[in-house]
């Protein structure tokens, strides 16, 4: 299951602050539950799954930090020349977040097949920010 | 001018994943504009600023990445044992963003600080998640 949410915040804004927001780019964050708690504690599935999804999307890897928890969950920050990406994962909740932020059009499909190809989540919510 | 802005997307879900997000923490984006762009391309400033505002939260610093860009700009990465913060800086732009997301309470004061004490930010926007 995916559920399609758009929360127009960029419409919060005043008009000329909306003019501006528009050109920053674009954000999308994606939701998993019901994900694998294994595949969820695996930094490096993790890491090469948005690795391989930042170069699908034509965009480069600048810094990363890649950051496990005790006992389990794993934090990867990706910055981009275009921006960032950020994974969260919750394997005790069996939830994985990701979010990215991009000044160049996203494929979002690309996001929720990490979700449930690399951590079999049967829940996936997709919130495009803008 | 401080525009606080609320979107229930926890309210989205499912009520099942509605439950366990609700257990997660909580999620505050902050957006400056007309702020000044020297500040907005002085990475030791803005570190600092982040890292005392994690601090009085009561938050920890697990990793962290300060990323410059060339000609402008910054992202900050900071990895929390409570979650994670960052920000990004378009000193073309006069904008600024900051996103914390924590799994304990957040004083959205001390970040709308940072935007006008820091960056002399004209306009703020503050941003609940959850």
């Amino acid at each position: 299951m995916i559920k399609d949410i758009r929360h127009e915040f960029v419409n919060a804004l005043e008009a000329e602050d909306r003019a501006i927001a528009r050109q920053l780019g674009r954000q999308v964050t994606v939701w998993g539950f019901g994900a694998d708690a294994v595949a969820l504690d695996d930094a490096e599935l993790l890491a090469g799954a948005v690795r391989d999804c930042v170069a699908a999307n034509n965009l480069t890897v600048k810094d990363e930090v890649v950051s496990r928890y005790q006992p389990q969950g794993v934090t990867i920050a990706l910055v981009l020349m275009e921006s960032h990406l950020i994974l969260n994962t919750w394997p005790e909740h069996g939830v994985i977040q990701i979010e990215l932020f991009s000044c160049r059009d996203i494929d979002r499909e690309s996001l929720c097949a990490i979700l449930s190809e690399k951590t079999a989540a049967s829940r996936v919510y997709a919130f495009d920010m803008q």
